[in-house]
């Protein structure tokens, strides 16, 4: 299938031109791309971040989109430069693991070294590859350039540790992976992890010193100012508190612990 | 009209994938669709400033444009997700008073109530309307599908209580309804309403101890660094500073009165 | 040559809806436009930085682009709306400076002020002139009508003076002109000022109280949290802090004295 969309996630926030002149050398190659920007605010030099947000995306534009992913810290040195088919989907980026979490999901991909340079900028700086390889190669892609033709192919794409929830005397504990900009608490357990875990019975959820009596099906089912565990939009276990900030409300950070454990609500 | 045209207000920010999300769901659907942020920096949960920005943006779009318009503090719960057409526009939003000043100005509206599951995605969340959702709606009005196929009519999109401008011994009283981002003061006194109320006279406008002795025509008429009255970019009676933040320098905020008194420049 | 992109680069900000409403009365005119956001985070008022950012950028977008930018504290008063021909691009802007960099750099311009009214919208405002007349007349342009078209020709756009680096006493002496969102000091050395005052030999770079023995290739090659000076993503000599902020880390601000002179990496 073919489409003309380009996503991107950065960490090139948007006070600066970066975005602007990576989209620029876009629309000289393909002057019929659509341009998506999922985030650039991305913590600086933050790889596992921008690899999550990714996973929790990318299969909402269409089959066939271009996603460039840069964080890249280590531009100019030894990481690779890459792009990987993946589920119907194309991933342009540095290889220090920003995959990591798409690849995790899935059976089988194509890594391609981005070697061949009739699809790099002529002059290739050491401090923006976003400008000068990247954005170049994700436009050509999206003309349709048969995807053998950027480079051999690799088999290793840098893997980073995946932080998974475990279950532990009868606990389902995971961690906070993300929290976004209202302040609710993204864990790391999934709608089917959590459902399977509790077979139908209600969840306890705790945080820190709070607790937190069933998983709720919507945010304005608990009382205003109060904290609640919800399957949220990025398909996760999610506190937040009703038309509040939960990571203020509830000392919360990345990293923290949410312990989940099977309840009946009459007990809760 | 046909324009392809969708715009969007949201409280998402844009440091989640929220927006990005929703954009890849109306491109998979409509990849003709030309997107346009008007903003998503809504203050969270804040109805009624979504609501105000709408009405001063949606005229300078194309006729036919869709905007989807998104602060939903009670996703999940019983408000009800619908689509208005006005004044040749149309709007997908969550029913809870976010087209209050659009409504406000119009003399008549179709309302739908956003039933039809062709035209949402196949798996609805409680916590992401905006995806599964009003952004497939858009999508598909913006291609064309007849409205009343949406759903079913509804007579009473909720409407939230106006704050307009009165008079009251010779005086015209406002108040500040939005502050942009340079800390301008923009009042709730629209263009018309000002001259119709000075009927030539110079205006002497006053807000907490700060005396402006007239209306200007400019914001660079003003020594840097004073307080000035015009009609700014929305259209309403504005309080700024030449080259300063006016929230900042005059200590005000919103909701912070505004009168204006009939003076002449003599006496000003 | 023809294009349908259209970039901006504001003070604008993205919270309130002006960004917006300029795109929908481009996209009213010309709904084939490609709209690609630069920047509208300039420093509000600031001309000069706005004019510095504009000419690292406008060459990665493709020739034919029409660039608006507006920062333009004296909307209203006496300063003239122009519309400028070089280097194969275009230019749209209120004529405070904001071209001065651009301008610097090419040998020919053609500049015409914006007076022809059927290329503006009906109604001219004294507050916002970047939808009223910027952004219809660039959505002309870039719809291809004649450039002459727009208005006389003036020979005399307002240049600003520019920042220049110098050498005293075997120094060459730049300072920074910009700082990006990682906190990188970008001076006013271009690469090629650099590498021919340099003639191959190492530099040392001072910064404040701050001795860096070289100018490196790459920002990994410096131990995580040192200082660095590398030829950056602007093509400026810039001062970073491998994973980290210089601006923070160094002390640095705008107009921080940089001096570079020759030696050997033996003798650093």
């Amino acid at each position: 299938m073919r489409t003309n969309v380009i996503s991107f996630i950065t960490d090139f926030g948007t006070r600066d031109n970066f975005v602007g002149v990576m989209k620029g050398v876009i629309l000289t190659i393909n002057p019929e791309a659509a341009l998506v920007d999922i985030t650039h605010e991305i913590t600086p030099h933050c790889v596992s971040e921008a690899s999550f947000l990714l996973e929790r995306s990318y299969r909402f534009l269409p089959p066939g989109s271009v996603h460039v992913v840069i964080v890249d810290p280590g531009v100019g040195g030894s990481r690779r430069p890459i792009a990987v088919r993946a589920d119907k989907h194309f991933f342009v980026c540095p290889d220090n693991g920003l995959l990591t979490h798409v690849l995790a999901g899935v059976s089988e991909f194509e890594a391609r070294l981005l070697e061949n340079k009739d699809f790099l900028l002529v002059k290739i700086s050491n401090s923006f590859h976003g400008r000068d390889m990247f954005a170049p190669v994700a436009a050509y892609i999206s003309k349709g350039v048969p995807f053998e033709k950027f480079g051999p192919r690799i088999a290793d794409p840098v893997m980073l540790p995946l932080d998974r929830p475990f279950t532990k005397q009868d606990c389902l504990i995971g961690t906070v992976v993300y929290i976004d900009h209202y302040g609710n608490l993204v864990t790391n357990i999934r709608e089917q992890e959590l459902s399977g875990f509790l077979q139908g019975s209600a969840g306890l959820v705790q945080i820190l010193k709070h607790q937190i009596p069933r998983v709720t099906s919507s945010y304005s089912a608990t009382p205003v100012g109060e904290p609640l565990a919800i399957i949220g939009g990025f398909g996760m276990l999610e506190i937040a508190v009703n038309c509040g900030n939960a990571q203020q409300v509830l000392g919360a950070s990345l990293n923290s612990e949410v312990v989940v454990s099977r309840s009946t609500d009459a007990t809760a």
